[in-house]
C-alpha cells in the first residue's frame, strides 16, 4: 500500500549558505548552544569557521567533541548532560550521520528525562520505561551536514546503537533547520565521499523499490539515484569539482526526504547487522549488498528495479525478462562500487562461510522489501555480495 | 537568495485512498467531525460517498455546504461557529481549493476566537486586532481534493477573501492530512479541468522562474509542468482516462508542495486581482497571464524560462538568445492554452484600455518574480495577455 509523504525538516540548500548560521540561529531564538561534532570534521576547520560565525552573531557556544561513529547511548547522554549543565537553549550539530544523530539524542535529553533509551523507537528488548517526549518543549536544534550520504539533516529521526544489546534504534525528532551547504563537502576524502555516497544511493533505491512507496518520494528518489549514477564517480576521483559536490549532496538530502514513508529496503535491515559485525562504515555496509539486493526482489518488482536502471541510464530492452532486468541493474552498480573503490567483502569480512551460517540473526522481523526477507534471502544476498563485490 | 524546503502537511496519494477516509479520521482521535464542502460536488455523489465511509467508522458527521468560489470571510465565520456549536472534535474539507480553504479558516475558528480576519496574514489594512493562532490547541483537519489545480492539499496555508476591502488575504493552517485520491477527479468537466490544471500549471512554473528558488522545489516543479504539458489536454479531452487523471493531481499536489518557499510569480499577483475585477474563475485569471509573464522575464532567467521549455518539449536551440527562449515557451504556452479550450481574455474583459489603464492597481508590493513588477510591467503583460490569448 501506499506510504504517506511529508518532509517536516526545514532545509535550506545551496552553495554558501552555511555563513547565515549565525543569522538563523538568531531568529530560532538561541543565545547560547550546545555545538556537537567529531575530532575529524573540526580537523578538517569546518567547526572552528562555522563556530565563528555563530560568535559573530553574538552567541554563545559550548562544545561536545566525542562523537563517535554509530553513535553509542553513553555519548548521547553525556553531550545531554553537558547541554543541561551549561543551560543551552538550543543545540548545533555539525558533521556526518553520527554527529547530527548524536546531537538530536542530546536535543531530546535538553527538555526530557535522560537516559536516551527511553526513547528508543521499535524497541523489542524489556524495558522497565518507556520515556514519552514532550515535543512542545523541545530547544531548537539546526543541524549542518559535512557528508554526502546519510540524509539526517532531511530525516526527522536519528539512529543510536544501544551498546547494552549492540543493536541501533531509531529515536524521533525533527530538525528546526537544517542548512546544507556542498562547500563544506568539497574537503571530503574519496573514501569517505564513495561509502557515504552508497549510503545515500542504497536509501534512494530502497526508497524507488519499496513494498510501501509513494509517487511523491519516488520523484525525490528518481532524481537522487540518477544524480548519484552521474556524479558519484566524478566526486570520488575529483573532490574538487564543486558541480559534483553540490550534486551529491542533493542526491543525499533527496534520498533523506524521500525515505521517510517508504522506509528502507534490504541492504538497511541487513547492512546495519554487517556493519556492527565486522566493524565497517555504514555506507559500505549496506552499499555492498544492493546490488545483489536487486536482483533478488527483481522477480516480484521488475518495473521498479528498471526505473531504477533506467537513473542509472542502462539500456534494458523493452522485451527484457525480471530475471534480465535484475542481472543488468545488479551488474550496473557492481560496475559503480568497483569503479569508485569501494571496499570488496572479502577485505573485512572474516568467513564466508560463518556469515552466510548467521544469517538468519542478521536480519529479524518485517522489511519494507518487497520479497520476504527469510533467513534463506538473507544467506542468498550475502553469499552472492561476498562472491562479486 | 535560496528558499527554504519544508513540507509539513501529510500526504496520502493514490488510486482509491479515499476509501480509507473513516480508518484515518479515527487515527487523528476524531469522533464528530464538520464536514465542508460545496452543492456541485455534492451533486456530484463525491460528498455522500465519503459521508457513508466517514459513518461507516462510527463518526458523526455535521455539514456544511454553503462554500463558495474565492472563499469569503463571512461563510468561514460561519463554518466555523457551526462546527463550535456542535461541538465537532475534526474538520474535513471535501473539493476543490474554496471549500479546502474554507474548511482550513474554519478549523482555526474551532480554537480561537472569531472572526476569520483577525488571522489574515501579511495584511496591509489597519486592523484593531491581530490575531495570535494557538496552534497547539488546533483540532486535526483532514481534506480531500476533488480538482487537480489548486495544491491546497499540499499547502499550509489557505486563501480567503476579505469582503469589506475586496482582497485576498492568506491564512496559515497546516493539514493534518490530505488524501489525494484521483479517482474522484474523474468526472470534472473539460472547462474546470482546464482552468484548475493551468492553475497548477501556474504553480510549478512560477517555482521554477521564482526569484528565491530551491533545487527540491524545482525538482517537484519540473516534473509537475512536465506531467502537465503531456497530460492536461488529455484530461480535458477524455476525462475518463485514468492515467491523465492520476497525472493531473499528482502534478497539482506537486505544485503546491513546490510551491511553499518559492512563491508565486507574476500570474498569480496580478491574476488574483484580475479574478475578482472579473469574476473568472482563479486558474482561468492566472492562466490567461503565464505564456506573457514567461515572455516578461525571460531577459533576466532565460536558464529557467528555458528550463520550462525543456519541460513542456520545447525545442530550443543551444545558441538561443534569451529573447528567442522566451518567444519560444511564450508560444508553446499558448498553444497549450488554446488546445484546451480556455476562454480567451476578450470573452470576460470589457476593455483593454481600462484594463491597462488599471494596471497600476492591478499589483501593488513585492513579487516573487525575477524581474521588478512595476505598473508599465504589469499594463504589458496585461494588454500583451490581452492581443495573444
Amino acid at each position: 500500500m501506499y506510504s504517506i509523504f511529508d518532509s517536516p525538516n526545514a532545509i535550506l540548500f545551496g552553495c554558501g549558505v552555511s555563513s547565515l548560521i549565525g543569522e538563523k540561529l538568531t531568529e530560532l531564538g538561541c543565545k547560547k548552544v550546545l555545538v556537537v561534532y567529531d575530532k575529524g570534521i573540526k580537523a578538517a576547520g569546518i567547526v572552528d569557521k562555522l563556530l565563528g560565525l555563530i560568535k559573530q552573531a553574538g552567541i554563545e557556544t559550548v562544545e561536545f567533541d566525542k562523537v563517535e561513529a554509530d553513535p553509542p547511548d553513553y555519548l548521547v547522554n553525556e553531550a545531554g548532560a553537558l547541554g543541561l549543565a551549561e543551560k543551552v537553549d538550543g543545540i548545533v550539530g555539525i558533521g556526518g550521520g553520527s554527529s547530527l544523530d548524536t546531537a538530536k539524542g542530546a536535543r531530546l535529553l535538553l527538555t526530557n528525562p535522560p537516559p536516551i533509551s527511553k526513547y528508543f523507537a521499535y524497541r523489542n528488548v524489556p524495558h522497565e520505561f518507556d520515556g514519552i517526549i514532550d515535543y512542545e518543549k523541545l530547544k531548537p536544534i539546526l543541524v549542518v551536514p559535512t557528508t554526502a550520504g546519510t540524509g539526517s539533516e532531511a530525516t526527522p529521526g536519528g539512529i543510536i546503537t544501544d551498546t547494552e544489546h549492540h543493536v541501533k534504534y531509531p529515536i524521533h525528532c525533527l530538525v528546526s533547520l537544517a542548512i546544507v551547504d556542498p562547500e563544506l563537502t568539497m574537503g571530503l576524502p574519496p573514501g569517505i565521499t564513495a561509502s557515504t555516497g552508497f549510503d545515500a544511493f542504497c536509501h534512494s533505491v530502497e526508497v524507488i523499490t519499496s513494498r510501501s512507496p509513494n509517487r511523491i518520494s519516488e520523484i525525490l528518489a528518481r532524481e537522487s539515484v540518477t544524480l548519484i549514477a552521474k556524479y558519484l564517480p566524478v566526486a570520488c576521483k575529483d573532490g574538487s569539482n564543486a558541480e559534483a559536490r553540490e550534486a551529491m549532496l542533493l542526491a543525499a538530502s533527496l534520498g533523506g526526504i524521500a525515505l521517510r514513508g517508504p522506509q528502507g529496503g534490504a541492504p538497511h535491515d541487513i547492512g546495519k547487522f554487517i556493519g556492527i559485525k565486522y566493524n565497517v562504515p555504514h555506507g559500505t555496509a549496506v552499499g555492498c549488498l544492493i546490488a545483489e539486493a536487486m536482483k533478488f526482489i527483481a522477480p516480484v518488482v521488475p518495473d521498479k528495479v528498471r526505473l531504477v536502471g533506467e537513473c542509472m541510464g542502462v539500456d534494458i530492452g523493452a522485451e527484457a525478462s525480471s530475471e534480465e532486468i535484475g542481472a543488468a541493474v545488479c551488474e550496473a552498480i557492481r560496475k559503480l562500487y568497483r569503479e569508485i573503490n569501494m571496499p570488496p567483502m572479502r577485505s573485512f569480512v572474516t568467513s564466508k562461510e560463518e556469515m552466510v551460517e548467521s544469517a538468519g540473526s542478521l536480519f529479524k522481523g518485517s522489511s519494507f522489501t518487497p520479497r520476504p526477507l527469510t533467513a534463506e534471502a538473507v544467506a542468498e544476498i550475502v553469499a552472492n555480495s561476498y562472491d562479486h563485490n
